[in-house]
């Protein structure tokens, strides 16, 4: 059902107008020229072979955490990897899931900049795929160049592999990288990261070495179609959560599935839940939960900004179309439409699932019916506030019998300013390669940033790279190596754009 | 999850007290002794082998119209097992699905009795099956004796089968059936019959023959595990419909599952479906579609004596804990739980589904949201009458754009006098084997009846036979063979069942 969609949440397309930012938008100075940085540049051309090489060395190790799938062998590798890149120290950390790897390089350098990293990927099926999934293949595609098909082409091994190409560039220049690294991997990413903090915040020598850093960022394919580029200076907080009526707990009803006759006269765990749902909602569909919108911030003058360049730059008639919708919730402008994105908060129904689920009827009535929920937060909600919220909300309706359960995410709202130096030094490289990057106050796309932006590490985060790739968590994923489409960066420039990165925050 | 199912849908236990019957329910003066059947119940005894390797033969061709496998074949075998038992005619009837068998037996009677077989079963999983689901192997069974276990074994091979062996031996013993024979069978029983009419109401020799009968009724095991028998005098309408909410009709919200962030700017149309479920409900869960109960006639004084009887012999408790329930709706009393069983009109949610449905979360906003409905329909509701009703209470409230899907049953209410002479035979039958059948108004299950029950046949019909079986459409579905329960009878007492009720009908 799901098949198609991807991490990237944010769909805009650039209509080609570049218009003065205001505020804390404001263009930052371009860097100087580098001429010092030619060396490494002509060793990322020279060693393109062994970069993509790399890459399909890391594809071919399936990691997948939802099926305890060689996540052992994911983290080795990762460490491997690191070690080869330069990190004098490796260690993999174990958790009460799939283990985390810690890596750190010593420059010498004045600052330390994190590196955050994942190795898990999703779940495949092969006979999807054009393509085996673990190969890596260069295939040849109309109007982009030259693609790598494979698992976690872009989401995330293409990138990160781009920056470890980096690392093997400057060495073999003969030079040392700008800042000291530490790096911090995970393996269960894409299933929420449930014990990544474990990592982050339990594990002493990593939290000291986080500590110590300026900022964390993750390398991405930033790029759009379009060639456009949108830093995101954060992300909404979520929770995913089953609610679930059962004849077993409302104590009402039958308590296995029974002969739907028999609804003549016994009570329906579905209606019960259908009705508890129906009041978490206004009629116009909006969060009804009893103090939902109570810590809601108000959108800042400075986010006000960001969206009113967003909604000049963006265009909404190709955003509606990648959804295939009409109109936008609430009838609301394009800017509007914006604005919701980066601060409303929602209460979204994931699925519903219970009693017969194939196709056509099957005379049954069920004694357990589940809906999955979806919530995404903004400053200055919480997950455990909002929790609090739901079960009040539900037991004061006579709805206390229905269950709720964890069962995905449960991240904090992630914030990190449009003036900190990891930002302003983002901007600064898109610049240089004519990319006048937009700012969205937050995605509404989860990622554990949190765990580094809030409390105890409080540390800038983000995401950062040039280049393109498309089909995260669906068939086909494929990265773009070498690009014949001219607002599109492959590989080497990929790999640049990290060189560039770490000198431009040195 | 609905494993353990069956088509037994009206579960009652006797207590053990005989309690003498009121108006309609007034037992009819026992048969008289039939000596000259003697010659024919040592037939049955004698040919105890053959006739259960004639349902063996039978259950071993499977014909599973869901999955459209082995119709044809299941067709031919009936008609063969026809013409074996003695039908001088016997042809198959092409539908628009699977076809349908038609036989005659003239034996020169003054009655024409109709039989109605189904040859179709339910899907198997075979290795939820502890032996061979198309065997029919005789097993020991604690507490009951020998069963045969098979699909169709009671749903409907095996008292099919009893009542060809009846024909078996009637001819072995000399004798000619007391009553001329109209057979017919369909083969899509289990998809809810949507052919079957063409075969009984649209074949004019089928239907010319059918007119001719005095009533027409399909074997059955119908003893309880405690001995009993319950006479159902007809069944409830249904209707199986789906409720299907979606981008593309409703205008609003994605067309395509998109990721659940972008709920922020996009409607819903989940929350559309669960709005428009809500108002199908009173807050106590009972139907509120406008003028649902318009046509409800109020329950009738003979069905009221017969509620009172099944309310003094049958038992609550046990009743209750067939289906994990504490308490009936409304708290109604088990007087009252019978009656609602018999005259309430329900609207049941089979099942919702849609979305992400496996195991934990997934970061969706579906396009498309479905919720399956039942309906059971009381005298003198139509199904034509209240899917209008449906539709226009839909529309009135803003929800017109959801689509009404008829997935299953469409059936109208079927109903056979407690004065019928089908009904009246049967009772002298069962009171022969010392059994005090009781009378339940109608069942809530569904079955073809008011296809012969409706204009333009207005037969009596219904089911007959001695016998016990369990697991109808669940893995080890079995019927007695040789009964060492003393409340139970076998196939053999079946067989002589049919034998006896054919000559009482005569």
């Amino acid at each position: 059902m799901t098949s198609g969609l991807t991490r990237r949440d944010f769909v805009a397309t650039t209509v080609g107008t570049t218009v003065a930012l205001g505020a804390a938008t404001q263009a930052p100075p371009p860097l100087a020229a580098s001429r010092e940085l030619a060396p490494i540049y002509d060793e990322i051309e020279r060693r393109h072979d062994e970069t993509v090489a790399r890459l399909q060395e890391w594809i071919r190790q399936p990691s997948i955490a939802a099926e305890d799938l060689g996540m052992r062998e994911g983290a080795e590798l990762t460490k491997k990897l690191a070690l080869d890149a330069g990190f004098q120290h490796a260690e993999i950390i174990p958790t009460k899931g799939a283990p985390g790897v810690f890596a750190t390089l010593d420059a010498g350098a004045r600052q330390t900049l994190g590196l955050y990293f994942m190795y898990d990927v999703k779940q495949v099926d092969a006979a999807e795929w054009s393509s085996p999934p673990w190969e890596g293949r260069l295939v040849e595609k109309e109007g982009l160049g030259t693609i790598l098909v494979g698992r976690a082409a872009t989401n995330q091994k293409g990138p990160q592999a781009a920056l470890l190409a980096a690392l093997h560039a400057i060495r073999a220049a003969g030079r040392k990288p700008p800042v000291n690294l530490v790096l911090v991997a995970e393996g269960e990413e894409e299933i929420g990261s449930p014990n990544f903090g474990q990592v982050v915040h339990d594990t002493p020598q990593v939290r000291r070495a986080l500590e110590r850093s300026i900022g964390i960022f993750m390398p991405s394919h930033s790029q759009d179609r379009d060639g456009t580029v949108t830093i995101r200076l954060g992300s909404k907080g979520d929770i995913e959560c089953e609610l679930v009526a059962s004849g077993e707990r409302w104590g009402r009803g039958p308590t296995r599935d029974v002969h739907s006759s028999l609804a003549a006269r016994l009570d329906q765990p579905a209606w019960h839940l259908v009705q508890a749902l129906d009041t978490l909602v206004t009629p116009a569909g909006e969060p009804a939960i009893d103090g939902f919108f109570e810590h809601v911030r108000p959108v800042t003058k400075e986010e006000h900004a960001m969206l009113d360049i967003l909604a000049r730059r963006t265009d909404e008639k190709s955003t509606l179309e990648s959804v295939g919708a009409k109109v936008w919730a609430r009838n609301a402008s394009w800017r509007q439409a914006l604005e919701d994105y980066v601060s409303r908060p929602t209460l979204t129904i994931e699925g519903l699932v219970g009693g017969y689920t194939g196709p056509g009827g099957k005379t049954v009535q069920p004694h357990r019916m589940t809906a999955k929920l979806d919530m995404r937060l903004v400053p200055d909600m919480t997950p455990e506030d909002i929790m609090a919220k739901l079960a009040a909300h539900l037991a004061k309706r006579g709805f206390g019998d229905i269950e709720i359960v964890k069962n995905g995410g449960f991240n904090y709202v992630s914030s990190t300013p449009a003036t900190s130096k990891l930002v302003l030094a983002q901007r600064r490289v898109y610049q240089q390669f004519g990319i006048d990057a937009m700012l969205l106050p937050r995605s509404g796309g989860s990622w554990p940033g949190s765990l580094f932006t809030a409390a105890p590490l409080s540390l800038p985060a983000g995401h950062f790279g040039l280049g393109y790739g498309e089909r995260a968590h669906a068939p086909d994923e494929f990265c773009l190596i070498d690009s014949r489409n001219k607002n599109l960066h492959g590989m080497n420039d990929m790999v640049r754009s990290c060189v560039d990165y770490l000198f431009a925050l040195a």
